[in-house]
């Protein structure tokens, strides 16, 4: 009999080649949660996410289920007793925030009805150092490359045109995959723009996100921000279903998954 | 002639030796800023700041002057150039706030008329990957250690307790050099306890702090926060002149220079 464990999961990835496992290398949030798993249980044990983020990205909500043997290594480790035995071993950058047994069938990926992203992007003309691996220090970048206007960034603007990209779309124009097959389709349930002294952070929820969509939609929005495109013009682009019509893939840093919804 | 420029500078102490200019090491602070302005300036170029933070401190507000000959390499630098500069050839664990032309008598360190310290205890069970390079996080480490009481701290007690070292005192038991010669006498003008959902923490405004000092108050106020020792017991620590009386030097990753008063 084998019990089917969900975990909450939160990563610095700074120093990762994303979520998902790869061949060739052992440098995955994926990797590094079976390995510790795996010693744990003395044999293979599969950790199955919600979705991939890619090298760079964050996590403060990844969720993942793991399935193990009753009368494994592990017998009598609690939810508890596993949460920490996970974050006694793994490194410093990924910690476990909770385990809990769940149904055979519940599957991260595909019970997953929602997921909740955030970027942000620092305020600070030089960028911030506490901040810096969190954030993508806008002021700063455009001050240092002169590649992006160095505009202020006009949040009433970027809020009009965050209102014109939630609802059903085909968001072929933001789908950083360019031999996508599966529908391009998607809903975008709110998008909610927030400035603070130091941040401006942007949440985007919706029921799925295609390859690189938040980021390609960040950039965009930033785009608009600071005037070197037109507010109005996210039907045209939404329309055009042309990756070359939307703005820019906004840097992994300022990208954090906050949660997965089910 | 020579201009004096006072400066403001944030660091991430983490991979640091500390502020101060060693023999031994090239990786401080004061190294690193006096390295930059020397290349820039052709020259030696002296950084002097308001005082040593040590190896794994942080600053937001670390206050510094130095001066350049006016007809140097630099001639025709605006402060706002400066920091230009040196942002631009500092690692992007140091940034400069702010530099400004100051007048001849000013001096960081003995113009100072107070300094705020801050002490961050991080409230998490496992340790959070995004605070975890700037925070104490006492409660994964009380609860993988077992050398902290793992009870939760009583704010109420810390801050009646903080309230006890207020005032002009003499700091001997709360001094980390036991073969301090000058007076240990200082003044805390306010300590102010904070708690939000995810920390703990701890202002220290004061005319000076003596080596250690804070990180010993840190450390004793969470010793009374957790309930293993009295919460009326900082008279009598006070009054012992031994440091053996205080409590646990709090670690480094806790504590941030915030602001030096001028």
């Amino acid at each position: 009999m084998r019990q089917n464990y969900k975990m909450i999961v939160c990563y610095d990835g700074t120093r990762y080649s994303g979520w998902q496992k790869q061949k060739e290398t052992e440098n995955t949030i994926q990797g590094k949660l079976e390995t510790v798993l795996g010693r744990m249980a003395d044999t293979t044990v599969e950790v199955t996410g919600s979705g991939r983020t890619d090298a760079g990205v964050h996590a403060y909500g990844q969720t993942a289920n793991f399935f193990l043997e009753k009368d494994g290594t592990h017998a009598g480790r609690t939810p508890e007793g596993l949460r920490e035995y996970l974050n006694t071993y793994l490194p410093e950058d990924i910690a476990v925030r909770s385990v809990e047994e769940t149904g055979q069938r519940f599957h991260s990926r595909y019970s997953a009805v929602g997921k909740i992203y955030r970027y942000t992007i620092g305020k600070e003309k030089s960028a911030d150092v506490f901040r810096r691996r969190y954030v993508f220090p806008y002021y700063a970048f455009a001050a240092s490359q002169g590649g992006i206007s160095g505009a202020k960034l006009c949040i009433d603007d970027m809020r009009k045109a965050a209102a014109d990209l939630t609802g059903s779309h085909d968001f072929k124009s933001f789908c950083g995959n360019k031999h996508m097959k599966k529908s391009t389709v998607r809903t975008i349930r709110s998008i909610t723009v927030k400035e603070t002294k130091e941040t401006i952070s942007i949440d985007f929820e919706g029921d799925g996100f295609l390859p690189y969509m938040v980021r390609i939609m960040a950039g965009t929005l930033i785009e608009i921000g600071n005037g070197s495109r037109e507010r109005g013009s996210i039907p045209g682009i939404l329309e055009s279903h042309d990756r070359q019509a939307a703005g820019i893939t906004a840097p992994a840093s300022g990208l954090m998954l906050m949660e997965v919804l089910y």
